[in-house]
């Protein structure tokens, strides 16, 4: 059997907290301003109580509301696919699997958390959500999640993908939400932004300052990230959970599991219930690989540092792998990997050797895209291309070893909106970005004076 | 349960064929030229012998290969859905089903039928394939389906479309199609028109022209056509009779079974496995309804003649209910709508009152569209929406009528390449275009002089 389908009564009641688990205490959020550590009443005039108090929950399990799996179960579980037919194509001793999130009416794994977010402001009465996106995909999720639960959504979209990406605008728009190409004038961060640089293309940096900023500033209103907190990864476990059932229904455990990285909800979503495994001793020898692009390459060449999520310094200093707050991605395809941070569980890991990471060039993930599109027929997202050109690698690296070797990655979404990427791909019109050292030591000089960990 | 999802074990192996069971007797093909009743040597140089066997074949079932099977589990059996939030957005007393063929890996319900015409090409030694497409989802569909049977495809896309729709031959060159804007200079077809009109927008029936004469010109290459012909009906019924069981396991049985026309290759994979029952008398209220665009109204407004397939005048001619060959269908979003006449089996059908049709404008099917985003999540294709729009009015009818009505519609595919469509609604810039009645009266001219049936 190809495509392994859970049946409705197998969608997970729980998500996993890898917190609960982790190799050591993770290191405090710090207060912008104070550089002090801070606690959850930080957070309240941005995020429901449910989900501050999630953020900062040690418990292992955490229910997953009714209402939110009725909603999963639109497109949940999702399948798990044997990809026979890229087995294959590349003649490898190896088994690949890969976890598919493109079924959701989004088209990506993004719903999984939009559609918790939205239902815990809902319940407290929350009519307003604002956001940041990049490429979209985030905002078009929260959109939709907005749409279920009825509430209003404002989506500060990096504003050279709101130029480049109008169908992605449409799609949100669709769905009722409200769309601004960021930096706006509509907030003091944006136009700091603007005064200094009235061309600004806008990064996810910015685009957090200003939905950060219209949140706290109205009572009605609540702040719905895409990434990086230890909620919305905890959210989208529900993915690894699944897969791990499927891996099970197929006789199989990884020896390989690969997602890839932006600010790493997709990557602990899909790896952290494999990697409780392995920290726990149950499976020593499997190991986890974060595929980044090599144009904001945060885990392979960033710094283990507090850092500031956004541009304008106003969101909690957290401990990560960052290329530096000030560092503005170039603009590649895959605008859901242009983060110049990740989440502090996953640089946690990856700092204690449970994550490898590798960083890729866009022709080396576009390459793979349109191999993976004729072999297993569906046509990914740039984001994703990383991920399945991290587990090729391991197939060809398991042909040459003349060894078996089972790798599963998360698929995490459709490239049908990244036509555009294809098309110069297939015309060999695709730029590279590699940053220079220099670069990135200079934004590094950005990041605050804060003792760094033992 | 709203999604209801068949396992693995419950793909059908068998097509379902209508022609064993029509009222009556289907009116023969005749030769383009002399207009006599043509046999399967006819269709030699454009088809492989399976196929022509298909197409002439009463036996009821027909058995679906293991190895098109295989292909099929990428993503069938789909999903069938209880719209429950799209009831509470109508305040309708009816229940409301939606078959989702979105989920394949070109987006829609056509590569049930590309699949399984690619097998037998290969099967039979065809090299390449060509073909015609409009809005472009037959063309990906062909495309994917060649990839996966190692096939040239060589695609014919109106030139309107080229043009307005570039995603969508990007999308095509990805599983390595070749795509050319029709009509071209390839062809002696495309050559008479372009001396005529060197600007022809190009059509459907033109492109069907071009992409015959190139392959019944070289031997190996053959056609690969996506609607209009028993055998693609009969390829498409995977979709009802998966709906079905899907009914029967969500203990219902459909009062009304809807689905929108282009060539009708949607409307009979969907309803046929349903009508078989009206048609024997085991469910003789079950009402057929046909949603087509006011544009192009050949249920609604054509004549029950023999016509022309395509442009040229050198496929067979038929008995269709058709607007004549030399309408050109207004450039409506819905592409694949834009036909100038069905498939000779549901003209049967309808001419007989077992179907009913309706014809809508562009403005009734998107509000549709928006609404149902917006309740059930799915952006689905303008094509789609015809038949959510004729479904909702059904629905409103029984909150009228005060009465119970189950209803069940095809949700063909999703909207993902139609996001400029969404964005002319939402700008309130759609325009409308019924023909009038003089300009159907005189492309009715350009019918074949042959005795009507009796």
């Amino acid at each position: 059997m190809k495509r392994i389908v859970l049946p409705h009564s197998d969608l997970p009641d729980r998500w996993y907290n890898i917190v609960a688990d982790l190799p050591s205490r993770p290191a405090p959020y710090l207060h912008p301003q104070t550089l002090e550590p801070l606690g959850p009443e930080f957070f309240a005039p941005l995020l429901p109580q449910a989900l501050i108090r999630q953020e900062f929950s040690t418990e292992r399990w955490v229910e997953i509301p009714d209402r939110v799996r009725e909603i999963y179960e639109i497109w949940r579980p999702s399948p798990l696919y044997r990809a026979d037919r890229l087995e294959r194509a590349l003649d490898t001793s190896a088994k690949i699997y890969y976890k598919f999130e493109g079924v959701s009416p989004a088209g990506s794994h993004k719903p999984n958390t939009a559609i918790a977010q939205a239902y815990y402001n809902k319940l407290e009465g929350t009519k307003r959500l604002t956001t940041e996106t990049g490429a979209g995909q985030w905002g078009s999720a929260l959109a939709f999640a907005g749409s279920v639960f009825d509430l209003d959504v404002t989506v500060y979209m990096v504003k050279s993908s709101y130029h480049q990406k109008p169908y992605r605008r449409v799609m949100m728009e669709t769905w009722g939400a409200t769309v601004f190409p960021s930096p706006t004038d509509r907030t003091a961060a944006g136009r700091a932004i603007l005064a200094e640089d009235p061309d600004s293309p806008g990064s996810l940096a910015m685009s957090i300052s200003e939905a950060t900023e219209e949140a706290a500033g109205r009572d009605d209103t609540k702040f719905a990230p895409g990434s990086v907190m230890n909620y919305v990864l905890m959210h989208q476990t529900v993915i690894g959970l699944e897969a791990k059932k499927q891996m099970e229904l197929a006789g199989d455990y990884p020896d390989v599991v690969v997602a890839c990285v932006g600010g790493g909800s997709n990557f602990g979503g899909f790896t952290y219930p494999f990697l409780q495994d392995r920290l726990a001793g149950r499976k020593p020898r499997t190991r986890f690989v974060a595929a980044e692009p090599d144009a904001c390459p945060t885990l392979t060449r960033g710094k283990y540092a507090y850092d500031y999520p956004d541009t304008a310094r106003t969101s909690p200093v957290m401990l990560m792998h960052t290329v530096g707050n000030t560092f503005m991605p170039p603009p590649i395809h895959a605008g859901g990997l242009r983060h110049h941070a990740d989440a502090p569980s996953l640089c946690l890991l990856a700092d204690q050797g449970h994550i490898e990471a590798r960083a890729y060039s866009q022709g080396d993930v576009f390459t793979e895209a349109v191999r993976f599109a004729r072999s297993e027929g569906f046509i990914i997202a740039p984001e994703s291309s990383h991920a399945l050109r991290a587990a090729v690698d391991e197939a060809l690296a398991a042909r040459v070893a003349g060894e078996p070797r089972t790798i599963v990655f998360n698929l995490s979404g459709v490239g049908h909106f990244d036509m555009g990427a294809f098309d110069d791909f297939l015309a060999g019109k695709l730029a590279d970005y590699e940053p220079p050292d220099e670069r990135i030591q200079e934004c590094l000089t950005s990041l605050p004076q804060v003792p760094e960990p033992a």
